[in-house]
């Protein structure tokens, strides 16, 4: 039996990411070491697919755990609606299809027969869901409608990373329809805020929520709102989006009823959707030269035990370890790791690597003070803690962690986070991918052409809640200022 | 603004399905009636493909919840995989591609290009999954590898049927390699015993666990078995299958590993799956003229509590029925349907319909009595029960609903499974569709095309434990049989 060059390939990865590659030598490079070594993910034949493995998907199923029970904590319900849309109905609404239509994939045979019509596999599901609801809407009785799915999208993309951007990716998208215009408006802010307050509760991001430019807003949408994170290289992140659709599907689609008033009127709608990304968001925000760093509520294991385990007290050691686990589990997801092929010393990096929020090491010298050792992962804080204090202790240990990760990353943000309307200085910053720079600006597209061009940043939200003065210009052109926008290089 | 097709076309459907078709008069149209009355789907534009509307996704979303729960007790981790497979991957094991190339969907054209190779959108994932695999597995440390995946598949479909036989279904699909043969089989049984055991447990459905005749196994597997449910109409439902793969995806994909013996060896694989496809089962299995049925343990509401409200005690009810609701919401699933555009008799049709298993009316002339009216959804059975003893009986109660709806299905099981081995009656009961026919077969392919052309029947399993006398005959050619089998029309 031959060898192969799939296996050949796999054992040069691994010798690669043996050590990571520190973030200040090679931040994309350091990225990739901790996924692949991790075991988050592999490359799929086709290029820019990926297969998530269990590492990388347990983050995903406990992202879909914390968001599901916020989305219907708000009243929405989840669906299940086609992969396959047909051509005609995606291009029903013009700038939608002239957003996606470059980026989608073309089933064109389907049961060994040429179909009569191409179906795209979904990008996402604005189209064959308005499709839907045309039906279903009739009187007013039937709105608001509030649905959710959580299913994959194909966009074929040239230039992919890894959770980041891939042609093929988990998401999910709500989809709600509205009797007013208000409603509407209420339920895409309503939905933003669910997203930036996961983020900062369970993720530890702090995020800037704000509303996109004409140019960067949803293909199809009013308008667009989004929430923004700062990665630990100071480029921004996208991390979820919320559009006000208006009438703009209703119109297309048909999307009428009866109101009370005896009117036929069109429904305002609003659709808004977060992905895997949110798991490369994780990673570059919390992440460092050892591998990943969960924050405790992310964590599929929030407390690693690792015994030390010697000839003569093998058997003690391991009794310790064995109730220490049993106590503990009833509050905290723990993990004892009585591995005997591994050693301690191997084991602390293995699970250093896989980021797990505290270690505790118990060997028989502890035992024998009623100790164990504890370590945070978040600062690498070594102390002795009495074993009769551990099972209060943890617990507020995670909480701390929990908070003291998100100061750090907030910390992190607020250093690099500038304001001012002097161009070259922002040029500068922005070479430097030196986090957000906050300036004013006249609202003109050419003026954020310009900036894209020249320096490769984009403008990620106008701020809510910040108002230029009278006379204050534009970083750009000179002219008056209409908004006050963050700035910053973008993933 | 005009009225549309598709309004038009729903109002027919509604009214057409006001009354539900009785299950005597036209079963398939009953089956039909109760999925669009309960909303649980809707027909897309592409034929053969569905939505899957809240009130069916919430059963999948508990066959979820309680599948995943099982196989995470199993070991398993969950993982997940492209949706789209080169060509050359699915055409690597022969009798795979044989079985799935004429029901693939094909993508050709991707980000505005012609593919040069193309793709398929994943009818299973065996190919795919193995290409990973073949990189992942080195030595046996690596051993065994337990991954389930929840996702969408599309098999292009002639003829479909909501539910049971759709072009994209829902499904979840393991794949597990091990390092001998025997802990694979042993694999491919627990996880049949896993599906079995959850359809009796929490879906009332007793299932008959055997196995596929070569004719019905699963393309690429070594052999498949499979849990076979009888539906009310007394054709059996394929409920899940269990594919001990041998190592025949192993030798095409060169999945090997280097034993404790320092062996290239091939691992052996496992694969499973079960689908949307156990829906449409608890509705044919429990559902009845007044729409659906739910075992306890699937409802979404477990109870749903109707307050009778007159003028003058509106408000002393509806305090009672608010502090039934809190009282029970610890211990059940509980709703409270205060709505007032709808009179009491309207909801107690519209839950039944949507099967809630205790539906609890409260009155005026209740309160001064301190009881409430309980009904049964199963039976219809109604009393009277004092109102201090309600959050101790309706836990209760709801063991003895979910008993009784397994006994009652084992009860139609065993009413209409008969044996024996002449071939006339055979034929008859067939005819009818009357359930499992258990007959002695010679294990010769030809006798069981014969018995699928004259009467549609095909063989659902090989009994387990189950063997034919020495002397006895098989039922189609009179020749020595070698294995007893449960025939049935099949859904």
């Amino acid at each position: 039996m031959q060898q192969k060059g799939g296996r050949e390939k796999l054992r040069q990865e691994k010798e690669f990411v043996e050590e990571i590659t520190p973030k200040s030598v090679d931040y994309s490079q350091w990225y990739i070491d901790v996924i692949l070594k991790a075991e988050m993910m592999d490359y799929a034949p086709v290029r820019g697919f990926m297969a998530i493995r269990p590492a990388g998907y347990v983050l995903w199923e406990k992202i879909q755990e914390l968001l599901d029970r916020r989305f219907k904590e708000t009243g929405h319900q989840n669906a299940y609606f086609p992969l396959l849309i047909p051509q005609s109905l995606l291009q029903k609404e013009a700038e939608h299809v002239e957003g996606f239509a470059p980026e989608v994939a073309w089933v064109t045979k389907g049961g060994g027969e040429v179909l009569t019509e191409p179906l795209v596999v979904r990008p996402t599901s604005e189209a064959i869901i308005c499709d839907f609801y045309s039906r279903w809407v009739q009187s007013w009785r039937d709105l608001p409608i509030l649905l959710n799915q959580w299913c994959s999208v194909v966009r074929w993309e040239k230039a992919t990373r890894p959770f980041l951007r891939t042609s093929e990716f988990l998401w999910q998208e709500g989809h709600t329809c509205h009797r007013t215009e208000k409603e509407a408006e209420e339920e895409t802010l309503r939905m933003l805020e669910v997203y930036r307050e996961f983020l900062e509760s369970e993720m530890a991001i702090p995020a800037i929520a704000g509303q996109k430019t004409e140019r960067e807003k949803f293909a199809g949408a009013q308008h667009t709102y989004c929430v923004e994170a700062l990665m630990s290289d100071g480029r921004a992140l996208q991390a979820g989006t919320s559009h006000n659709l208006g009438q703009h599907f209703a119109r297309v689609f048909d999307i009428t009823f009866l109101d009370q008033d005896d009117q036929l009127k069109y429904v305002w709608q609003t659709s808004w959707g977060a992905s895997t990304r949110l798991i490369g968001a994780l990673i570059m925000v919390h992440g460092d030269d050892r591998g990943l760093v969960l924050p405790p509520r992310m964590a599929p294991n929030q407390v690693v035990i690792v015994p030390i385990l010697t000839k003569k007290d093998r058997q003690r050691v391991l009794d310790s370890v064995t109730d220490l686990k049993t106590e503990l589990e009833g509050n905290v997801r723990v993990k004892l790791d009585d591995r005997e092929e591994y050693s301690p010393g191997w084991k602390y990096n293995e699970w250093e690597m896989r980021g797990v929020p505290i270690r505790i090491e118990v060997g028989p010298r502890d035992l024998d003070k009623e100790q164990v050792v504890l370590v945070r992962r978040d600062t690498g804080e070594k102390e002795f803690v009495p074993r009769r204090e551990l099972v209060d202790k943890i617990p507020q240990l995670l909480e701390q962690i929990q908070r003291d990760m998100l100061q750090k990353a907030l910390d992190f943000r607020e250093a690099n986070t500038r304001e001012g309307s002097d161009y070259e200085e922002f040029k500068k910053i922005m070479e430097e991918k030196r986090g957000f720079f906050v300036a004013p600006w006249c609202g003109d597209a050419r003026c954020e052409e310009k900036v894209k061009e020249e320096t490769k940043a984009t403008i990620r939200c106008i701020a809510f809640n910040k108002k230029p003065q009278k006379d204050q210009a534009c970083m750009v052109c000179d002219k008056q200022a209409n908004e006050i926008v963050y700035f910053a290089r973008a993933y």
